[in-house]
């Protein structure tokens, strides 16, 4: 692929956004770019590329067929739709070529469910190519992502490379919801070293970091409070408040004390309740997520967060429950393929600075995968692809620097080749 | 109409509950069973019923087409649905009888967006009516206000009545949004006295009340909160949090002190914000209403509300925007038109206790229209159908006894007999 | 007495405000004025005033202390001083004149515990009779109270007045700590009508009202929370923060839902917590009071204070204990005395106005006393005595107008005077 | 000083635990201890040891002369009581041993202001030295430190160290307000190598850390709402409620968002407000700390924690001023001295492990004092000795194991005296 093909694709995908477990489109044009690309050997698609049962976060029938049909009016392959049905995104590619390793490499796919800017300042408005899903974003670079695993593919196939290359395009990374059911697959069992990659990450263009840490812990806390409701201005003292119980919560779950040992977080990402001005609310729902720098503080944070909920439900004699909601581990990216990642990246064009390792700062559910392939004695590392972004990641101005398209698929071919060949 | 033909009409609106301006099917059945009951003199549908730019929280496009489709499917006549394209309610039916006055009664005929109890010990859905519209559902009443004006109208036009009567069908009374496009109809302008009724109210099945007074006037209230969003585990410092700012208001909403004047009210009825669970909300809403026993009082509940949103957007560096919600004045019931439902009361058959006076302790915009009459120089009343309601006004398990069907249509149609005798 | 000698009296009352209890000062010259003025048959001092083991809310000793020593400082009779040992404060004087009823007068001695207003503006300020206790004021009025009480006493001492006149002078109503104390004491048993006033209540000077209903009943409760310190800065994890607890649950009081059926209030009007900036607080206390129109309705508030202060200390793992706090019912005047006192107020040089009935929206201690004449068969009457007061009962800057006092004894002495005559 | 020594001097001080410019009992122990066992040179007590005008956070005059009185009564010297008068407590002890280097050390020795447990599983209680100021106790050790102060200077001037030994007994380092004052006074000026140590830390009796850094900047502030009072039972409304600004403030305050660049700190220490159970406050207070793991950090929470209190205090009508309070930088300890000290400490007998560096998580002013050394070109190390303690520091459980007391002194001992070889 040329620079301006990976533009291209890169753009296409960024005007469909399609959030967890939606990407119709993205994985159609994912299946017809390779198939137009790359002689692979394999391809697995949907229901074939992860493991269903161990998906989590699947929105509900009703939202993915407002997706799917969005997907059909976008023009995707409908041969390759009719294989996502229910919400089986994702695809695996594989490419035999030999004795040799098997090389895994992880992109994700999915977008963020936000409006994305329609300032002409922002580059997407400009240039013609920002969402055309009102709401939805690729706000996080995960176009970019899977294109150069596309990019990486076709560039193995014209290579000498020694081994076996599979390249996971996983869905529903934003809501630590996918990882799992690829981890979970057959496809990961024989995987002797995995790459994952991210891009932006505030590293400038030119820039790679060579083996990031610091993944934190997460998991998704789906609260739904019931109380009573009652007429607001006939009979207030007859209501059970479950908006007074959820902003108590609210209130209270971000002040849950910071931990000595490390990281932590808290956020209420999503809040609902009520029905009507005049109706005192009978249901409220948070969406929170915990995390931490270590699993401890992670289960620290969600101990103390159940325990608030509970009691400012009760406060308001409210009832609550917790649904089981996505959750990822943390991991580490191992010393053997960070010196190879280091070492590529020295020697590759437009690569102005290597760093050996920073820290993420973040959570990521490659870490189920790295995490598998560690666990059946391989070895994983996760890569920063420095790009200029003018807004920070998931929010409405983000976006990446189209050149760094090439540095990531250039670092990319040149790490699996040199893991082939040690 | 006999009172199975009451019954009948009254489950078949409940059936079919539809929220404020949403009124399509119930508006068209109204039409359809006047035309088949009543030769009346005029009938004013939609747009020629109200003056649609006095509407007040009128719902977005797609919500509108969502609920006429529904009406559409459920059988409404469609020559009717045409008329009242855009959400233009209603139906002010006119029955002329010679020289007389003109009388005026006024029924709401909306729902209220909340799910009913399916439970076997409540009655619609024992017997079969319950709604079909999941999350709409006839909680206060509507529909047997609907079914006793056109009994009224029916029985009137056999009656020797001389002088006018006009029943205003009012859409939109829940978000106290119809009244005023009513009240600044040219419809009213010449009407010398108006009744309005309401069931139930905690007063039993065989009593009614002759004058309710003690309208709480109202206002609601739009708050938009922006923030700027943000990676909750990457950079939470750099979000502004639209949740916090949102939670942080509603506790101190309720905290509004208390006023010695008399009663105020206050409800965050409705909040939502945040797009998930990985991002600093960036948005939130409240959709609120405050309450006063007068106009000052109101205005003090609103003044606070604002002055407590404000900071509390501030405090989390969001902005705020409010939106003109609805509104509703204050009135009260003239004494010479409580004296005659009394008188009329006491002699219908059914009625076992009369009150004179009771308080309402909510707010109505029937009041908007009592004002207008009054302010032109006639009188109005606010009457209350006592009826066996299980559970409250606004709940799941809210249900009218049938039997007052008939005690409203006798006692209002006996009232406005007196009315032009007088 | 002349006016002056009421001005005067009242001013060296006002210059010595003591709280609740802690009456040393006021006690002793109310003592020796009425030693000097009126030939009594009885004069019940401290411990004999009153049923020791029915006081509620005396403070500690070491408070008691300090304010019989400030006592001494300023010249209180030390024999009465040593009657009034442990805060045992308050008089009763009897005046016996023959046949004829067993009239009550009841008056409030205690002041509060603010400071007050230095403004120049401030009469008091500007007067030279600024409280001289720095944190102490009769921001209430309870100067003029016992002023008008001896007033009464000497003009029925020289009256031909027939019957038993007993003037309650009460500590401790400010707390509502005193009034049961009064009530149990063997005093209160054979009173036949009972008479207890307030001055200003927003009633200008010249305007009585004769009797005054709406007491709120009320009840105090002291609120401990206890949790667990922890070094603010090492390890705030660590910590079960009882301050946090206490804030989540002020704010939640101040959000208790409004009643339909009538006022409600919630205060908390002292908290208190922590020891230093760098130890998570392991330690808060609220000292809050409820009150409502009605028992029950006060009840309500109590039961909602108490789920809400249990929930908010376990959601930040503390435990909590509520001490019994003081507590009053409401009452309501009788009309037959209503009707004398309106009768001779509208004979009474100075008053320009009369109203018959009156709210009062607080809430009294008072209660108890006439709870228990209508309990034995009396009848009771609680007397407004306007006065203009230019800031509000409780604020820093609140005054009477000094023209009042005579207003008062005026009309007290006719109403003692006319019913013994009935 | 024998072990004994070391241990009875410890209990004595720790029976005698005075708060932030409060030590005056402690003040006047070490210096008649230092008269009776060392040859000083200069003994500089009192304003003479610090500069007075860089104090912080010094308590108001009354609270002073309890404290002084308490001293008095426990049989302090007279004399060196007149020498601290106005809050001027510490002392800089000095030995001069000819030609070499001025080495520095710092121990504090003021305590804390909560109760100490009287459960007979404390040891200070079962041994019969518990606090015997009710309300006050050493939490955090700075007896031991005092104690090892004393030791240290004992044997040096024992030993055949050549050069100046100064030992800084600084005062009010709980309220990080004593640093300060020692680092601006003249003697710092010629330290070429500061020593500061502190015991516990979580590090087992026998385990030295050699280097401690991690030290995070503070600062305190002192905030105070004044709203406007009212009766909360009459006219609430009236009121703008200081104790609801400050719930509202305490609440968001905790709810500051953690920052990705390291860690943050938030605590309202201290919170108080109102007057009376039936007043609307008028009045509250806040004592809070914030700190980070740098100075920019610290400077964030600041900003935010005084934006939010302004906010809360306008929502509820109220002003709010912010007092200076006190602070303390962040500093490193130079590898140096940790050499040095990690080389005695290994060869200290009863020392069994010894970490090079460690970080403290928490603040202390000692970092004035390394700053100001370091700034005129000499090294600082900040010392930590580990001792076996069953509560937390600042908890009421807290205690030393008194073994570790001679470990402090000979390590210490032993690095001065390698110190002045090198």
């Amino acid at each position: 692929m040329s620079t301006d093909d990976l533009v291209s694709l890169r753009r296409d995908l960024h005007r469909k956004p399609e959030p967890a477990w939606c990407e119709f489109y993205t994985t159609a044009r994912i299946v017809t770019e390779l198939e137009k690309r790359v002689d692979l050997d394999e391809l697995h698609v949907g229901p074939d590329a992860i493991a269903g049962d161990h998906r989590m976060a699947v929105p509900d029938d009703s939202e993915l067929a407002v997706w799917l049909e969005r997907a059909r009016e976008a023009g995707a392959d409908e041969a390759v739709l009719e294989r996502l049905e229910g919400g089986h995104t994702g695809a695996v590619a594989v490419l035999e070529r030999g004795e040799g390793p098997t090389v895994g490499l992880r992109v994700d796919i999915d977008a963020l469910p936000r409006r994305e800017s329609d300032d002409p300042d922002h580059a997407p408005a400009a240039g013609g190519f920002r969402s055309e899903h009102e709401g939805a974003m690729h706000a996080c670079g995960h176009d970019a992502h899977a294109t150069i695993g596309i990019g990486v593919l076709e560039r193995i196939a014209e290579s000498n490379f020694q081994g076996t290359l599979k390249v996971f395009f996983q869905p529903a990374e934003e809501v630590v919801g996918g990882g799992k059911s690829m981890a979970e697959s057959e496809h990961i069992t024989d995987v002797d070293s995995l790459l994952a990659i991210h891009i932006g990450l505030d590293h400038p263009t030119g820039e790679i970091v060579a083996g990031i840490d610091g993944f934190l812990a997460v998991k998704h806390l789906e609260i739904e409070f019931s109380g009573e409701s009652a007429h607001a201005g006939g009979h207030p003292e007859q209501g059970r408040n479950a908006v007074q119980a959820m902003a108590t919560a609210v209130q209270n779950l971000y002040g849950i004390p910071r931990h000595n040992d490390g990281k932590t977080r808290i956020n209420a990402g999503v809040v609902e309740g009520g029905s009507a001005a005049n109706i005192i609310p009978d249901e409220a729902r948070i969406l929170a997520e915990v995390r931490g720098e270590t699993t401890e503080l992670m289960n620290y944070m969600d101990r103390k967060a159940r325990h608030i909920v509970r009691n400012a439900a009760n406060m308001h004699g409210c009832d609550v429950e917790f649904s089981t909601g996505a959750e990822a581990p943390s991991a580490t990216s191992d010393q053997e393929l960070v010196d190879i990642v280091a070492d590529v990246a020295g020697r590759t064009e437009g690569v102005s600075s290597v760093l050996e390792r920073d820290e993420l700062g973040g959570s990521e559910d490659a870490t189920f995968l790295m995490q598998a392939v560690q666990d059946n004695g391989g070895n994983a590392c996760y890569v920063g692809i420095g790009t200029d972004h003018p807004g920070g990641h998931h929010s409405a101005t983000f976006d990446v620097d189209e050149e760094s398209l090439q540095h990531g698929v250039d670092v990319l071919t040149g790490a699996v080749e040199q893991i082939s060949r040690d």
